[in-house]
């Protein structure tokens, strides 16, 4: 090589320089800045590893492929943010934890805003397989205060791993909305979560697999839960001894979040009900933090 | 908030780490260094930035606007990589600058592999319209030998601001290739190139637009030259005055490629041709590096 490697680096900074001038005249400073430094992260990390022209072909083709499979139903991009753990990171950024609250993680893409409500103690399976399992805790502030009147939204797979909106169909199923009651009590009879992977048929599945990582979630049950003057809380639980709670493709899982199902079998459930077979109980409480965000 | 800065930051690094530890086992190690420092810059850019919840969504929202409108002629994240100077910096990072040694810049999405050849002096415009100019130059190596036999690709928009492969015939125009004559000499006719503006009807023309940034490239002619024991040279050359050399869309513009074409009306050309009415001329010499790279 003719050029030492001062000169050579000099260029690379210039060609930044000139680029980040370009946004200078952004009329909105915000999006001024998220520019400027996207810009500034995109070149060093190109910089950094010596991007080759062969390398930044494969990114646009990998781009390319994420957009043609995405359509209304498959959203490659949210699941690559997912498998790079952006998601999980943006959650952070938004949703820091306050202390004595309980965590926050990933909302993920199956959420719907108009479940159907039910009734405290009812049931949100509506025909999703799997084992019957009745949730039940107290929605309560940081403060030890119950909250009454929590609106609580769950969702979950069924046990073949599929959320209802996953199916052809237009079915309803795993999925509801209840209100805490008397002391912020809440329970609810569901079906014991399945881990599941992502969808993993395109270019996110091929960069799981060409890095060794599993597409595996493990089995959860997604809690979106909002009161007045508390923060809206975004969260899964988890059950303990899933195999997949120390590889989440997405990184969603935190220690705190993780519960202990109690299996039964033959006996009377908490409601007085007698399930035929087995079922499981999960108990989790719900810690709300004020809304002191701008 | 509840959460002091320090316990805040912790977590966000803790997220990183995790995501950066899940490509340990990657079995290529270019692959594993390439993931580990995008997802570096990737959450330092988030962190940087307070990437909100809303920002996510558009970043989301662009990308899969982008993929949409891409197809076999239009490739949306080959322009949002040029618009972000990621392109031109790839260049500057695989083809340093050697001493003495034409500058190179962006290939761009336009040339075509099977131009026709044409004799030295022949024409490439084919119809493109546009005033006619001649482009003669010598081939040489760094240290001054002419370099004979040197193929030389070259490709232009017509004065509409169009390349041949944009319109929907399937005409071939403003493209060809020759080789270097006697002492490394070259000639070609071909047509005074205008500037253009890049596709600009998708998301790339919107982050544009909210940039205060315009869509116009300068006039250009592209210049692919290759002679065995030289490195490839991709490059443009541009016309002094133009109103776009400061403000390129792309970056694509250096100092050493700008050139002054002298206008003619009425006489005779190098050639001993008598163009009717106005013509060009552009003398652009062509100086090689030693291909010494691995």
């Amino acid at each position: 090589m003719n050029t030492d490697h001062t000169a050579l680096t000099d260029r690379e900074h210039a060609v930044t320089t000139e680029v980040l001038d370009s946004f200078e005249a952004t009329p909105d400073p915000r999006l001024r800045e998220v520019m400027r430094s996207l810009v500034r992260h995109l070149h060093a990390f190109a910089r950094d590893i010596r991007l080759t022209q062969d390398e930044w072909d494969a990114g646009i083709e990998f781009l390319t492929r994420a957009g043609h499979i995405t359509d209304s139903k498959r959203q490659e991009f949210i699941l690559l943010s997912d498998v790079l753990g952006l998601s999980v990171l943006t959650v952070a950024i938004n949703e820091p934890d306050a202390a004595g609250a309980t965590e926050s993680t990933v909302f993920g893409p199956f959420f719907v805003a108009d479940a159907p409500e039910i009734p405290l103690g009812g049931d949100i399976a509506q025909g999703a397989g799997g084992v019957p399992c009745h949730v039940s805790g107290q929605v309560r502030s940081v403060t030890g205060e119950p909250v009454e009147g929590a609106r609580i939204e769950v969702w979950e797979a069924d046990d073949d791993g599929f959320y209802d909106v996953q199916y052809p169909d237009d079915r309803t199923a795993g999925r509801g909305w209840l209100r805490s009651g008397a002391h912020g009590g809440y329970r609810f009879w569901s079906v014991l979560p399945a881990p599941y992977p992502i969808p993993h048929d395109g270019p996110v599945g091929d960069l799981l697999a060409a890095t060794a990582r599993g597409p595996m979630r493990p089995a959860h049950l997604h809690f979106l839960v909002t009161a007045p003057g508390f923060r809206p809380l975004i969260t899964h639980i988890f059950l303990a001894g899933d195999p997949y709670l120390d590889r989440d493709a997405v990184f969603g899982v935190k220690p705190g979040l993780v519960v202990e199902p109690a299996h039964h079998t033959d006996t009377a459930a908490p409601d007085g009900s007698h399930p035929e077979g087995s079922w499981a109980a999960i108990t989790f409480d719900v810690v709300l933090a004020p809304d002191d965000r701008r």
